[in-house]
């Protein structure tokens, strides 16, 4: 059985929990106390040596981290990833898309106010992330006005790696109100066979 | 025939030119001068709305962004990416860790000093830079003093996009000169076949 190395509060992590949870595959969670540096300590290093969550352990000598490596990974030969190499490649680009030009602002803002709970220690660096996560959830506004979803009008992983932390944007100071389109495609996401909640272990 | 909007400094352009020419494909290289917002312009935002370079177009209404993605566009079924399932989810793995703990840290030092050549003014940043850019690289070196190349001791477009911006760290302030295993490892890369320089177009 698949173990994943998690931390509940992670939109890294629950990318990988609601993909497993659609495809029905069971797993047993390992729960890292990130904030106590338990994934820095040698023993998690030898499975993620850049000691970050989440990792998938696929067997006793397979580790694999990146949250997106590991969505690429379970979604081959289902139906979150396309057939066609064209609509793959454009997984593959809102994929990178999400971890350089979405996660570092929106999600590192969430974790700094929300996990953390310090809005004013960090308020200098929380300002600094303002314009970039507001670009990047207006380039996902204009493709959603649009399209249905990300790629090819149909749920793939794209849609499970930019729906995690944007629809708990505003956790990071980010104010979706005018961002109707994305707020129309969180429901079809939502209303996908076997969703979970980002605080469903 | 495909048409590359690049930057010649650019890494990541870079990474794109360099499988072009391995794997022998013509292409037309359009310069954009990213210094002066020829990416944030409303006729290249058609092109890609998240205004970076490169963008590969295939046909008229075909725009591929983000290196990686083109990358992995490019490789498939080619001798740059792995066959197998788990190698493939490793390389993918490996462009990931690129993207998030490595080119922001490594590459965006040397724009600030290298490229837009302004050290004093980017300093507090650059110092804020230094210890992710050699974690990164210690990740490298830990990895390469065990292995010939990142994925299946093969060289696959993980080498590719780790290669870009680590052979030219030294342009953002990062001393190599302890980096054993990835200097050894720059030489097997420069030893391939059709193997170009950064700054050649």
């Amino acid at each position: 059985m698949y173990r994943l190395y998690d931390f509940l509060h992670s939109g890294n992590g629950y990318k990988v929990r609601l993909l497993l949870n659609q495809l029905q595959i069971p797993f047993e969670r390992i729960e890292m106390n990130i904030l106590q540096g338990e994934t820095r300590t040698k023993e998690f290093l030898t499975k993620n040596p850049n000691g970050k969550i989440p990792v998938l352990e696929i067997s006793s000598n397979q580790f694999l981290p990146e949250s997106n490596a590991i969505l690429f990974y379970l979604s081959q030969n289902t139906a979150y990833f396309p057939e066609d190499n064209w609509y793959q490649a454009q997984v593959i680009k809102w994929l990178f898309f999400e971890q350089y030009s979405h996660e570092p602002y929106i999600a590192t803002s969430r974790y700094w106010r929300s996990i953390l709970g310090n809005t004013q220690e960090f308020q200098t660096q929380l300002e600094a992330k303002q314009d970039g996560g507001y670009q990047a959830l207006q380039v996902m506004e204009d493709h959603l006005q649009l399209h249905s979803f990300f790629v090819n009008e149909q749920y793939t992983i794209a849609d499970i790696a930019l729906y995690a932390y944007t629809h708990v944007a505003d956790e990071g100071g980010f104010n979706l109100q005018p961002y109707k389109a994305i707020k129309s495609w969180f429901k079809r996401i939502e209303a996908q066979k076997n969703y979970i909640n980002i605080d469903q272990g």
